[in-house]
């Protein structure tokens, strides 16, 4: 935690009825210190003044309103850390090379640059080594289901798409462009996209609210092919996959003998479904709002009425108190509350909860402690954070290095065992099911991992040089 | 020039039937050093080998057809400078700061990005400063127009939108981002633009043939609040204008009083007519395939159609030999060859011959040579090169920072000033009227002149600070 806060306060103050003494020495009072000053424009009475302040702990408000108190100021703004991070926006578009000359410009521009033109036309999957496709990603979200905040639109999804490009780059070295769409149409969000994939080799979906999601991801999967992944779905169904492989290790219990409820079956829950399904799961149990969705109910919803079909579904309709009687894990990924003590109570012994509501869990870790062995939340003030980070970046990494069609189940399921491979027996422990999001051998693992089964199913185009000599060691060098 | 070549060369050899000495022998018979060599896959009887090979001069035919002829060697691959500095790219898109630990991580990302959103949520306009918004453009093409290769479709066009952008951030410091669009319908790329605009402050189109690029141009410019240039057009027309106001001044003559023959009606050539009207030119002969386009005359191009509505255009209809009698300036936006020296004979004193077709000029320079008195091409080997590289970074430059809604026909012309000034009236000579492009004043001073120009003709939306203090200094400080 920062032990100092840092602001920007911006005022106007009227020159007859204060003086920039007053101010100093009114933010002293309240706990702060003045650290800089920069007079944004002066006029004959009024000044407008950015005046940058420290404060001791995190809370600033003191400082503000005191400001605002005093006769002749005017407060126009204030930002804090976040925001001035925010400033100018997060990421750039950077040359890989500097042009210094008439001769390197004739390479990388005309006239030199028709040739490689000529040799994509020529061969368009060219594309793919000689320019950024190879690399590239586009994070695509309508701004209809952004974090906890629902559809705030596509300008306020910006930072949320910025800050997962940062995350691109830094952990796996993979190229992230946001593209905030001003539409929440599902037809028209497909055929945009497909307009503009000629440039990116993989789409990152982001915040795209439960239905649409599913039939956005699946019509795009179907008619591009580059590798289409709903990073809200299938990134948290990884890292909770992975979570859970960790948790039952330490409780000593197999996937294929447990009973499993999933509370929530949104874009998160109906992925999860599907992945521990096709972990091996025998006995699950997914319930949502209107209760148990049970095999042989009738659904409209796409993923439930897939649910519904399944043989590892349970087939008793009932309530979520009726589901976790009995079971193994709980995994929510719904809302706060729903969980109660008397749930835990009823659920069979070593109960493994994964309470993953943003940012108020199921139930309260507090509350939740003395009656679960494993527990685990989204939140990064708990132990074991569920956290998408440790997923997204190296999973494209080994979708674009094997030039994958699609992001599949066997791939996902590889990517689920990668990241429970970094926590070492020897450290697991209750609350260490999952590594950190900045543990460094993530990404290498998932992308290692990824790459193989993407081979292995038959939808790489591209066999990475560490791959092909493990593949022709046979034939002798 | 380069004094040398550096290819790599991708061979086959078959293991029973050629040495790698036979293979190093056969290059330095040809003229090349081995420089390096990597083994790419090493079977039991063939291995792949890549090559990299330096050759005195750029001419590597020799070596590759010595390696051709060689038993055993299958030559798999050649590439050359410019296909390596297109390898995997020429951008990526790069975090502004690194994220080094949790508490970094929770203002860039969540839970602290939350606070950004729903701040945007609230007022949109504040994703000008809170995102990359302010300082990116996207450079958008659908691939039918591509240099002078024509309709090589979007996987093609990505190179050059590639070039572009290492130039916008190289010269000009935006941030730039190619959008190489899989449709060539004007609705659909109207509509696209329109829903993917939300994280660009700017739209620079490029390569988009005529006459869909007016009608492109025209309703995006409607249709959204950002600026949309379409650079082949307004980029070109500014550095001619730039051009031509040093010609004049170096033979002594006015804009207002003298002839100009425009030759080719296209993308370039429309907006350079349009741009000579709005800069005073009293008597333009617009010309192009099917003779001169004359005052009165019907045309379904929309173009052609305004130029007729002009008073400032000539009222007869007739031929290019026609229109070039009495000429003081040609300027060609058409093909090779349409010019003779017998049209240049016909043209005023001092004649000023722009010969702009790429990339054979519309006569050769050596045949004009004895008849004009100034003559400049879009070529990079003689002098007086008319290159967009001198507008495009500096206009969307001084665009962004003043939050310009459109870029006027006042701030090309601003541009187009700002530009010829760089080359001060003691360096002015027949043989240098424009700047180069690695000049490094072009930029400062484009974007200076674009900014005032947007201000005073009221499209800006934001007063940089170096403007502002120049407002408010009346007022005192």
């Amino acid at each position: 935690m920062a032990a100092s806060t840092t602001i920007i306060v911006r005022l106007e103050m009227d020159k007859s009825a204060v003086t920039f003494g007053e101010v100093a020495s009114a933010i002293g009072a309240a706990g702060g210190d003045v650290i800089a000053i920069d007079v944004i424009r002066a006029g004959k009475t009024v000044t407008t003044r950015d005046i940058t302040v420290n404060i001791a702990g995190s809370d600033y408000e003191g400082v503000v309103s005191a400001l605002k108190n005093l006769p002749g100021v005017k407060v126009i703004n204030v930002s804090d850390r976040t925001f001035l991070v925010h400033l100018g926006g997060k990421i750039e578009v950077q040359p890989k090379l500097q042009i210094k000359n008439r001769e390197q410009l004739s390479h990388v521009y005309t006239p030199g640059v028709a040739k490689i033109c000529k040799a994509i036309h020529e061969e368009p999957k060219r594309a793919y080594s000689l320019t950024l496709k190879r690399n590239t990603v586009a994070i695509v979200s309508d701004g209809t289901a952004v974090l906890g905040l629902g559809n705030v639109g596509p300008y306020a999804a910006i930072p949320v798409m910025e800050g997962k490009a940062m995350l691109f780059k830094q952990l796996a070295g993979v190229d992230a462009f946001p593209i905030c769409l001003d539409t929440t149409d599902t037809d028209e969000i497909v055929e945009t996209i497909k307009r503009i994939a000629p440039v990116f080799g993989g789409v990152n979906l982001e915040d795209i609210g439960a239905p649409r999601c599913f039939e956005i991801e699946e019509r795009l999967q179907r008619e591009l092919d580059i590798p289409i992944f709903h990073d809200d779905q299938h990134g948290t169904a990884v890292v909770i996959l992975a979570a859970l492989f960790n948790a039952l290790k330490l409780v000593g219990k197999q996937l294929s003998s447990v009973k499993i409820v999933v509370n929530g079956v949104g874009a998160a829950g109906a992925s999860c479904c599907k992945m521990l399904i096709a972990a091996g799961v025998r006995e699950l149990v997914p319930v949502d709002r209107e209760g148990i969705i049970y095999r042989g109910g009738q659904y409209d919803n796409p993923a439930w009425r897939w649910l519904a079909g399944q043989p590892q579904v349970a087939d008793k309709p009932g309530t979520l108190s009726d589901a976790i009687k009995g079971a193994d894990v709980f995994i929510g990924v719904s809302r706060p509350g729903v969980l109660t003590v008397e749930h835990l109570k009823s659920m069979a012994s070593d109960p493994i909860v994964f309470a993953m509501a943003n940012p108020d869990p199921e139930i309260e870790p507090e509350l939740a402690e003395p009656y679960v062995r494993v527990f685990a939340t989204g939140r990064s003030d708990y132990p074991n954070q569920v956290n998408n980070v440790l997923c997204f970046p190296g999973i494209f990494r080994g979708a674009l290095e094997c030039r994958a069609r699609v992001i599949n189940e066997e791939m996902k399921l590889a990517a689920a065992r990668a990241i429970a491979s970094v926590v070492r027996d020897e450290e697991l422990n209750e609350n260490y099911i999952i590594p950190g999001v900045f543990n460094d051998q993530v990404v290498a693992r998932v992308r290692s991992a990824v790459i193989q089964a993407a081979i292995d199913s038959g939808v790489a185009r591209r066999v990475p040089a560490d791959f092909r000599n493990a593949k022709t060691s046979g034939n002798g060098r």
